[in-house]
C-alpha cells in the first residue's frame, strides 16, 4: 500500500490534535493567519544577524531551531487551508503555472526586480 | 505508480524554477526567510479586519486571493527546508510528537494559553 | 527650555547604545528591518487568541509585555529610519495627508474595506 | 510656544483621523497589531532582495516607498499603543534601561548573540 500523501496525512493529524485539546474553538482563520505569522517572525529570528544563513553559518543547535520552526509554519498552513477549504498541493500547482507565466525564463533570467518593476 | 509525495513533487518544481531563471543566487536562507514572512503577511492582510475569517465571510475573490497567498507560502517554506537540508514532513511529525508531550490533552483541554504559562 | 522631540532623543539614545557595542556593523537596513518584523510577531503574539485585545482582557502581565514590544518596535523603527535617512516625524504627516486624499471621510464613512476594492 | 512632541501630535491626528471616517470600530488592539504586522512586511519586501539596504543600493522611487512604509508602521504603532494605554516614549526610555542592563557594553562589544546565548 502507498504512503499517504504528507499534506493530507499531516491535515489528519493537526485535526485529531485540535480535536482532542478542545482547541478548534480557538482556530478561526484569522487566529491561525496570525499564530503562522508568529511561527514565521520565530524562523526570520534565526537569520536575522547571519550574513546569507547559508548551511555553514549555522550551528547544530540552530539547525535544530530552523527545522522545529519549519515544522510549526508548515502545522500552522495546513491547519489555516483546512479551514478555509484549500487544497495546498492543487494551489501551489496552480500558482507554479501562474508564475511561469507571470516570469518567463527568457525574460527574467538572472534578475530579482519583482514582476510589477518590469 | 503511486504518485510522487507533494512536497517532494513542490520541491522539484521550485528547483527547476529558481534554476531556469538563475534565481538561486538570489534564494539564500536568510532572503527565502524573508520572502516567506512577506507573503504570510499578505494572507494575514486579508483576514485583518474580518471577525473570524471564517467561509461564510469570504467571497469568492477573497478566497481566491486567500488560495493564491497559501501558495506561495507553501512554495518559499518549501524552498526554504531544501536550502537549510530539513526535511518538511520529518519535521512536522516530529514537532507534532513534541507537542503531543508539551500538551497532554487531559491538562490542556479547553485552555488556550501557551505552555509557558502553566 | 523646551524638551526635545521623542523621537529625536530615541534616535540619540539608539545610537549612542549601538556604538557603545559595536554593534552597528549588524545594523544594516536589511537586519533592521527583519529585526522589527519579529519585534511586531512579539507583539501580535499577545493578541493572537484574544477575541479583541481590548484593555479587560489584559492582566497585569500582559500589559507589561505589550509596554516592551511596542517599545522594541518603536526603537527599531527609529534605527531603520535613521539608517535610510527617513524624517520619520515628516514622514507619518506626510503620510496622514495622502491617506485623508485616499479616503475621503464622506466616502468611506464605516467601512474598512481597502481603498483598492472601491 | 514650542511645538508639540511628535508622537503626541501624531496620536491626536490618528484618533481624528479613525473618528471622521467611524473607523474605530474597526481598531481593536487585535486588529491594529495584524495591520501593524502587514505594514512592516511591506517594508521588509523591500529589503528582502537586496544585499544590505545601504541608501546606495536604493534608487529614489525605493527611498519613497520605504519612507510611505516607515511612516505606515509608526502611525499603526501610534494607534496600537494609544489603544492599549501605553505611552510609548515612557515604554521606550523603560526598555533602553532595561536593554543597558541585559547587553552590558564591556561583555557583548561587537557580538551580535542573542542575551540568552550568553
Amino acid at each position: 500500500m502507498s504512503r499517504q500523501d504528507s499534506l493530507d496525512e499531516l491535515r489528519g493529524l493537526t485535526r485529531a490534535f485540535a480535536t482532542e485539546r478542545d482547541w478548534e474553538q480557538f482556530h478561526t482563520p484569522k487566529n491561525l493567519a496570525m499564530a503562522l505569522s508568529v511561527e514565521v517572525a520565530e524562523l526570520v529570528e534565526h537569520f536575522q544577524w547571519l550574513p546569507t544563513g547559508a548551511l555553514d553559518e549555522l550551528d547544530e543547535r540552530k539547525r535544530e531551531g530552523i527545522r522545529h520552526e519549519l515544522a510549526d509554519v508548515l502545522l500552522y498552513l495546513v491547519q489555516l487551508a483546512d479551514k478555509t477549504g484549500v487544497d495546498l498541493r492543487a494551489a501551489a500547482l496552480e500558482k507554479m503555472a501562474l508564475n511561469r507565466a507571470k516570469y518567463p525564463a527568457a525574460q527574467v533570467k538572472g534578475d530579482a526586480r519583482k514582476y510589477d518593476e518590469y
